[in-house]
C-alpha cells in the first residue's frame, strides 16, 4: 500500500494512493484515525488495505496537493550524514565509526509537487536525494534483529542543504523553511521485501546527478534503528533519512547549485518519484518608515 | 508572571505559579486555551495576569508535579554551543564565528523535581546549566532590534550531555530520553528588564560547579533571534537555550560525572531553581527465550 498525506480545502487528509486514485482513509475509517502516525499506532494497516479493495477512489492522483508524507510537526526526522562511501570520498570525510546524526525539522519539508524555496541569504542551495525509513511501531532499545517489525515502510527525502550555513551548523544549514521535500508517499514494507535492491536516482532539469544502489549505504537498517533507539523511544511517524550518495552539486566542478525554475526529481525504484520545482524566496516587505 | 506546566491526575495543565500557589489558567480561561504556547499565540498574558489578581490558588506550589515548561512535542529547542568564552577555553574550542546550533528534543526533557535518567550505556553523563529564552510571538526574518517583542520570557535548562555519545553527534549525545530538564517555570520578560544581570549557578550535591553572569554569554539575544529566524519561522513556545558557562563535569580534573542519587540544581537569579535528582535507567526486561 502507498500512504500519502494531502491537502483538501486547506485541511490535511491522509489515505491510500492507488493506481486508480486517492482513497481518503480518514473519512473511510469514520474519523477513528487522525493521520498516518495514528494509523500506524493503532495498527490499522490491514483494515486500511481491506477498505481499499474494490473501492472507487475519491480523487484522481494528478489532482492531489501533496503534503510531506508525515505532516505532523511532533514527528522527528533523524538524518544520517556521510552514509555512502562514495559521498564520504567526494566530501573528504573519513568514514564515521558511528552514525553521524543530525535533525531535520518538519517545518523544513514540503510535499511532492510543492515549490521548494531557495533562500535569499545564500546561493549555496544544494540537493541530496535520500531513501527514508518511516517508523511504524514505537520502541526503545530495539535489537537490530527485531528492527524490521518497527519499519512501516519507505519514502523519499530531498535533504535540501544550504552549504554556506551548513558550515555554521547542521541545524541551520539543513532546516531552511520549505527547503526540503518528502514524498510522494510511504510504500509499506511488504511491497519492498529487499530494500537493498532499491536504486536512487536524482535528476536536475532532466540530467542525472546521483545514481546509486541502496546496497551502497554503509549502515545496516536494523543497526540504525537499534542505535537511535538506544537514546530515545522511536514513535510511529518518526523518520530516519539514510544519507545521500555521491553527485551532490557542491562537489562538482564547477559547482552546481539550485536556482529558481530548476526542476528536481528524486526517483527510488519501488517507491516512485519525488518531484519539485525551485522558486525564489519571496521578497520581504520593506520596513515601515519610522518603525 | 511565572507560567508553569504541571501534571494533575495524569493530564497536563498550565497556569501561574504565584507565591500563594498554582492558579490553573486553562480552567480559569474556560478552556479557550490549551497550553502555554496557545496562551502566547492568543496574546492572553494580560488577561491571565488579571485572572491571577486577588485569586485563591488551586494548588500549593509544593504539591506540584512539574512537566517541562513547554510540554508540547511540536515545540523546537534551539541550543547554542560554546556561547561563553570561559566554556570555549575549557573545551579547547575556538570562538565560533556564527552561533553553533544543535537540537534538543522535547522527549529529552523532564520538569523540575522529576528524576533525570542516567543512561545505562555510558558513565559520561554530564550537566550544563543554561538560561533559556521562550519565544512568545511568531516571526520570520526578525530584526535584532525588534527581537525583544518576540520573547515571552526566560526559563532554566539543564542540557544533559552524554559526552561519549556527543562525540558521535550532538543529536545522539544531547537527546537521551529524560536526560535533560527545563523549568520550573517561565518568568515573563517584564519581570526581567535586563537579562544580562541574571546570574547562573549550578550546584551538584550542594557544591557550586558553575557560576557566571549571563552578561558573559557572547551573543546578543536579539542577534540570536535574528539569526535563527533567518532560516525558519519561530513559533510561540519555541525555546532558545543559550549555552553553558565553564565548570562542566567532564572538563574537571578528575572528571565529575552524574550518577544515581546525585542532586543537581541550576539556579538563575530572577527565575528560580531547577532541581532534579538522578536515577539509573531501569534495567531492561530480559529477552524472552526463543524470541
Amino acid at each position: 500500500m502507498r500512504l500519502a498525506t494531502i491537502r483538501i480545502n486547506g485541511e490535511a487528509h491522509f489515505g491510500a494512493a492507488t493506481d486508480q486514485g486517492f482513497i481518503d482513509l480518514g473519512v473511510r475509517l469514520g474519523g477513528r484515525c487522525a493521520d498516518i502516525p495514528d494509523l500506524l499506532r493503532q495498527d490499522l494497516l490491514n483494515e486500511a488495505a481491506a477498505l481499499c479493495t474494490n473501492t472507487q477512489p475519491d480523487l484522481p492522483l494528478d489532482e492531489l496537493e501533496y503534503l510531506p508524507v508525515i505532516a505532523n510537526r511532533n514527528a522527528r526526522i533523524f538524518a544520517v550524514g556521510w552514509a555512502y562511501q562514495e559521498h564520504q570520498t567526494e566530501t573528504g570525510k573519513e568514514a564515521p565509526e558511528h552514525p553521524a546524526l543530525f535533525d531535520k525539522h518538519p517545518q523544513a519539508l514540503v510535499g511532492h509537487g510543492q515549490p521548494l524555496i531557495k533562500p535569499a541569504i545564500s546561493d549555496s542551495y544544494d540537493f541530496e536525494g535520500e531513501v527514508a525509513v518511516v517508523i511504524g511501531k514505537a520502541g526503545r532499545h530495539i535489537a537490530a534483529k527485531d528492527a524490521v517489525d518497527h519499519i512501516a515502510g519507505y519514502t523519499i527525502m530531498m535533504d535540501g542543504s544550504l552549504r554556506a550555513w551548513q558550515r555554521h551548523s547542521l541545524t541551520a544549514g539543513k532546516n531552511f523553511d520549505a527547503g526540503s521535500a518528502c514524498g510522494p508517499w510511504l510504500v509499506t514494507r511488504d511491497e519492498i521485501p529487499d530494500p537493498r535492491q532499491m536504486v536512487l536516482t536524482t535528476r536536475l532539469n532532466g540530467t542525472q546527478m546521483q545514481h546509486s544502489s541502496f546496497a551502497n549505504m554503509v549502515w545496516d537498517l536494523g543497526f540504525l534503528i537499534e542505535y537511535i533507539s538506544t537514546f530515545t523511544e522511536l514513535q510511529p511517524g518518526d523518520i530516519i533519512s539514510t544519507g545521500t550518495p555521491s553527485g551532490v552539486g557542491s562537489r562538482r566542478t564547477p559547482p552546481v547549485f539550485l536556482k529558481a525554475g530548476d526542476r528536481l526529481e528524486v526517483e527510488v525504484s519501488g517507491i516512485g518519484v519525488l518531484g519539485n520545482t525551485i522558486i525564489d524566496e519571496p521578497p520581504r516587505p520593506a520596513p515601515r518608515s519610522g518603525s
